[in-house]
This record gives C-alpha cells, sequence and structure tokens, in this order.
C-alpha cells in the first residue's frame, strides 16, 4: 500500500561485486523498452544475501542494460523461516498462491501432491516468476526458495523432528483461531511449515497423519468453507501475527 | 476446501414461500445447460434470512427451472457486523476483493473515493455478483451488502459514533499485529469496520483524520508492502480471529 516509484530488481549475481553489472536479457528489455529508462536513471537491485543496493543505469542497450552501483541501501535481514505446504490448483489460482505467499512473507513453496490432488503438473519455473515478481514489488529482500513437487505421504516420511507445524483443517476440529494463536505464539523461534489442504479436502487417512504427528498444532480457519488459496492466505496472516514479523 | 458436490443457489424472494419457485432466467440456464440437470434432482436455495433450504427440481426448461422445496436444512444465523472500506482497484482485483472478502465473512462492501484513488468507476452490480458467486460456493447464508460509492471524506462526516474502525496503515506507525488483536478482542460485541488504503496509499490529511477518530484501532501489518487487495484479505483474517466467529 505504499507508494512503489522505485524499481526494484532481483538479481542472480553477487553485490557489489566489481560495481558494474550487466542485466540479462528480459530485465533489459524491460527497462529499456518498456519502463523506456535512459542513461543516469536510478533503481535497486537485490539478491537475497547481500541486502539492497541503489544502481544507476551507465549503458542502456535493447538486450543488455549495464548499471553502475552505488550504495547499499539496506543491510539483509533474515526472514521468518516458514514453508507453505500446498496442494497444485488451477493454473491462475496457482500464481495467485505464489504471489501472495511471498507478500505475506513465506520462506519456502512446497507443492505436494495429495490423494485428492486434480492438478498434476507444476511448473516450478512460474512459480519462482511469480514469486520473484511479488518480491520485487513487495520490498522483501529474499525471493521464497520452491521444491521440486513430490507426493505428500513422502514429504511427511522425511519429516523434520524441530520444524513444527499449523494445520488448517476443513473439519472444525480445530483450535479457534484465537486459541491456537496462543499456542503458536510461544514457539516463534522455530521453523514452521503451514500445511493446506487440496479444493476436495484431506484424504481421512491423509488427515489422521499430519493431526498425530507431536509437531503439529490444528487450527481452524472459521465456519466458512474457504477456498485452497484463501486459506492459504489467512493462515499465513494468522502465523505472521502470532509466530513472525508482524 | 470441503467437498463441495451441492450447487446452493441465492435467491431474492422468501423461502419457503408456496413451496415452489421458478428460478430466474440465469440461475435456470446454468441448472438446465450448464450442469445440465434433469427432474428429480436436489439443490440448496437461501436468501439471506429464511435460512437454507433443501429443494428439487420439479420442472426443467432451458430458461425456467422450477424446484420444490422440501425442508430447511440450515437455520438462518447471524453474521458478524464488520465493514470493509476500500479504495477501488483495477478490474480483476476489485473482483478478487470482493470474493475473497465474502469467503472471509465481510457483511457490508464499502467503495470509496479518496484522494489518491485512479480508478474512478464501480460497478456494484459486479461486485454484487462476485458476493454472490462467493457466498454460494463458501456456505454462506447470507450475501453482503455492497454500498454506492461515495467519497471517504464523505463517510467519516457521518461516521456512526458507536462503529469501531480497525484502520490498516502503511506508515508502520500502528501497534503489532499481536498487540492489536489483543485489543480488538475486548471489543467483540460492537459493530465494526476495517479501512484500507488506495494502492498509493493515503493522503496525509486522510490519514492523520482516521487516526484521530476516537473509533480508530491502528493495526501494522508488517514490514512487507502488501498490494491492497493482499492488504484487505489479511486485515479480515486478524479481525475474524480477534473479534469474529473464528
Amino acid at each position: 500500500m505504499r507508494n512503489k516509484i522505485d524499481i526494484r530488481l532481483f538479481i542472480e549475481t553477487s553485490l557489489p561485486g566489481d560495481g558494474f553489472i550487466t542485466l540479462e536479457q528480459d530485465q533489459s528489455h524491460y527497462l529499456a523498452n518498456v519502463m523506456r529508462l535512459k542513461a543516469g536513471a536510478g533503481l535497486a537491485l537485490f539478491n537475497g544475501k547481500d541486502g539492497e543496493w541503489a544502481a544507476e543505469i551507465s549503458d542502456i542497450k535493447k538486450r543488455a542494460v549495464t548499471v553502475r552501483i552505488t550504495e547499499r541501501v539496506k543491510e539483509q535481514i533474515e526472514e521468518p523461516d516458514v514453508w507453505l505446504v500446498f496442494a497444485p490448483i488451477k493454473k491462475a489460482r496457482i500464481d495467485f498462491i505464489a504471489q501472495k505467499a511471498t507478500e505475506l512473507g513465506v520462506g519456502h513453496l512446497y507443492p505436494v501432491y495429495t490423494r485428492r490432488t486434480i492438478v498434476d503438473r507444476v511448473k516450478t519455473e512460474r512459480l519462482h516468476a511469480n514469486a520473484v515478481e511479488a518480491a520485487e514489488q513487495c520490498e522483501r529482500l529474499t525471493v521464497p526458495t520452491v521444491a521440486e513437487p513430490g507426493k505428500l505421504d513422502k514429504l511427511l516420511d522425511n519429516w523434520p523432528e524441530d520444524r513444527r507445524i499449523m494445520f488448517c483443517d476443513e473439519d472444525l476440529s480445530g483450535k479457534s483461531a484465537h486459541e491456537a494463536l496462543a499456542i503458536l505464539s510461544n514457539a516463534t523461534n522455530e521453523p514452521w511449515a503451514i500445511i493446506i489442504g487440496p479444493e476436495g479436502g484431506f484424504d481421512e487417512n491423509e488427515r489422521n497423519r499430519i493431526k498425530s504427528m507431536p509437531q503439529t498444532t490444528v487450527v481452524s480457519l472459521g465456519p466458512r468453507v474457504l477456498r485452497a488459496d484463501t486459506a492459504a492466505m489467512a493462515a499465513l496472516t494468522l502465523w505472521q501475527s502470532a509466530v513472525g514479523d508482524w
């Protein structure tokens, strides 16, 4: 909601490097042809580890824009360690999950196949591209990582012992959001994951398995039926308010 | 996230009426041609005041489907009294606000023109249509009402004395979400409104005016820049967990 006049770009190279960076083709095209910037124009760069740097365009060609790095404007900060484990859903709404979860500060996007998952192909590059764009716009200093999709059962087989689970169940058996947040807020220094079901809900075996894990806190998201993408956003919001950096 | 095999339709007439209802053209088309239902198929109807009723198709024509009302399956319940006051944004994302806010249990959608509002035409019928569709899908028994858009200043001039305000400010001056929720949860029986700024943020005068109102609690939505639609969803989620029915 803040005014965003500045252009921020996520790059894969180290900063400040030797002080000059030639941007990759897509980003060069964006600056030269879409934004029509000229030499001397300012922008900001971040790479997820070296903070945010101011830069100035020193040379502009249609497919190769070179910038001079001027100064560090923000120190790198660590972001909350929270995964979002979700079942793939249709195209527009999976883009939406990647974008909104990034804005809401997710650390890692983990698509999983459940027994009732309908969409069976996940383009992780597409999730990554959506996360990059959202990170550039929301002034994050990192881009969430994206896991290769795998089966939920396999993920649970190898679940890290110390990573707590906020499980948003659809059968209303969980604690009310208000009560659950009090429990969550006692574990602010631990790694977390939020697990959200597919549109048709978890299979009974899957649900019972997640519920029985010692890491799990079951949280109700109220009496209305939420779509999977809405549930993901609501869960991340509650998590941020109780455990994260809000 | 629960399994939704049932068709639920919102209608404007009273229930159960005389026991038979002929649905309007769009809904008849949907049942007859899109869902290809036959006589005898079941569905559910609600109108926002008489609870939810089971019905069975008794006669089916392409543009006029008649149903027989069988029994009440849910009593009407009152939903939380919370307004969402928001500045209009571009088409797809204003549809999104109407849909998601409905899922998240908003009572009343209030589009307002602020000094920095860019989109200046709001189609209230379109907001209503989105709200109806979302209410049908999320098993709500009501559809949020939609106000005719007006100027923010005018709305504040006539602000109801007893309606509290959760103001999600972009300048990070508010209480942390966690602290603010504790304050909010002391006012669960009062009418509320959530006020969300336009994409460019509120003008300084607008912001100060809202902040100085005795009804206002300022709530921070964390260190990242949220888009207006994301902020609206996050704010409603927090409100539901602290004040509403979650």
